[in-house]
């Protein structure tokens, strides 16, 4: 952990951010507060440039990307995110005004999120910026939300809309020259920076039955839940919640659909329930969409407008 | 974290390394059990190759000081090892023996330290390998160490010999040439491979004032503990504990106290407290020497056998 005298500069920065239990980042080690009847849950990202991000975004962009995939795994497990802790390895290029613009972008998130830093690590690399986050959350003991735990006949539902993550990430690779620019740059600020969906998590304690973030791409999240079930699922492509963007890219390409089903980043929550458990889920900000459902069959199917099972032939998409 | 169907090859190897709260690795995140009474101590470190390690040490020797400097930090603070995150960016050169061996390692300090892993992360990187370790332990509510807390008059202590970190760099950069080939191979020993003093730090729970470990170099370290209480301290050099390898490497040349007094990465534990303090201490497997007294002088003084102060010159060891 970060040490007093080391990394002066840093560590002026990186204090106003810190909270309870961090001891002003002047310990060893920071300690986590407890809440009765709570258990605290873990979960923890790297991001490298030239992997996760080009490098040349703004750095407040990449403290935002940083957290919220983190964050989005918290929300996945229905729980309340607390704190983090935050290793960085930046390169010499990397100067002053990126780091002061890096944590001035971790401020913005900690507000937006009622989170704080408890500690962390800074090094110095002679390769690209590799940049780890590991959030820490409450949950009612009991009530962690689970990717084992899907039913037979459960419905399967979505939160948002599905594809734009991939879609933003081709329209920023140039790749949908086409379509109208101001849809494309909604697709591309859904890909560089996620809504982890901490309400919706939250309320799906105690009802849902499994839940995921789709980080890999919608079936193959889904095939993650109905896997560990020994189940599989029918999802109706019609029925997926598309924006107008993913909607307009689709209407130029229609094989884009294949990226729509795919691909991964966004960062929306895939769970299950009974039928009527959209309806009991109030106040948490976003749509709930019912695609499909969970079936004795042990395949992730898509099932297309004329009733026919779709060939998903997404690289990456594995799941037979 | 760790998702199903991400990285299969690695969360076969890792799976069988995990433990209570970590859903064989296929959650979103994992949950960290509490003991009732107690606080949950978090630390993390990273190393990266070509800064922390070369890279061309057996892996099992990476695995074990990436957790060992990490457990130094939780020894520190007197807490009971639980489990540990692991994110790892490898680049594409590090093949599957590399992976497996790491796993070995890792079990192996597993064994020892009865700790588990939690969850993790793993991505490439086209970079060099940078490792990041995140540990939790427990403490008794209110019992954790604490930098802050040394009082005027106390004694300083220190475990083990002091030294032997930095000059095991020395010497495995050939700078150490003269010295027996045994001693020198022992002092690499303790640079490549630190013994985090856990028992000791737990032993240390209600009865030191204020405790650190020493990663930054003997008086820096015991700088960060007079800084807080704005005191300062004197050191004996004749007091220092140095083992048969640190005495003889000053026997060729002199001049290497400065290295002994200002270097880092002994991972032994300064401390504070009465005199009779070491007397209590016992079955904590170290040896304990008291080498100064903190001082209502706000600096660090390191005294020489004429009673002078020694001018310590350490690149890196800049308190007044």
């Amino acid at each position: 952990m970060l040490g007093k005298g080391e990394f002066g500069r840093i560590r002026d920065l990186l204090t106003p951010l810190s909270g309870k239990g961090a001891f002003d980042l002047e310990d060893d080690a920071g300690v986590l507060s407890e809440t009765l009847g709570h258990e605290i849950v873990v979960t923890t990202d790297t991001i490298v440039s030239g992997v996760h991000f080009h490098g040349s975004e703004p750095p407040e962009e990449i403290a935002a990307k940083l957290l919220r995939v983190n964050l989005s795994d918290l929300a996945a497990m229905g729980t309340k995110p607390i704190c983090y802790t935050l290793n960085w390895s930046l390169p010499s290029s990397y100067d002053d005004e990126w780091v002061i613009s890096f944590c001035a972008g971790l401020k913005v998130q900690q507000e937006i999120f009622g989170i704080y830093l408890l500690g962390g690590d800074s090094t110095s690399t002679p390769g690209p910026a590799c940049l780890t986050a590991t959030l820490f959350g409450h949950v009612p003991r009991g009530q962690v939300l689970r990717r084992a735990g899907t039913k037979l006949g459960e419905t399967i539902f979505v939160s948002g809309t599905i594809g734009d993550g991939a879609l933003g990430l081709l329209a920023e690779q140039g790749m949908l020259a086409d379509l109208d620019k101001a849809l494309a740059r909604k697709l591309i600020g859904r890909y560089r920076i996620p809504e982890p969906r901490i309400g919706l998590g939250i309320a799906l304690r105690g009802r849902a039955s499994a839940a995921a973030d789709i980080s890999d791409g919608l079936l193959a999240d889904i095939g993650h839940l109905t896997d560990l079930a020994g189940l599989g699922a029918e999802v109706k492509m019609s029925e997926i919640p598309l924006s107008s963007g993913a909607r307009s890219a689709l209407a130029i390409n229609s094989e884009l659909w294949q990226v729509i089903v795919g691909g991964g980043d966004d960062y929306e929550l895939v769970f299950t329930g009974e039928r009527g458990l959209a309806d009991t889920l109030t106040n948490i900000g976003v749509n709930i969409t019912a695609i499909g459902k969970i079936t004795a069959e042990p395949s992730v199917r898509l099932i297309g407008a004329n009733g026919n099972i779709m060939q998903v032939n997404k690289e990456g998409y594995c799941h037979s």
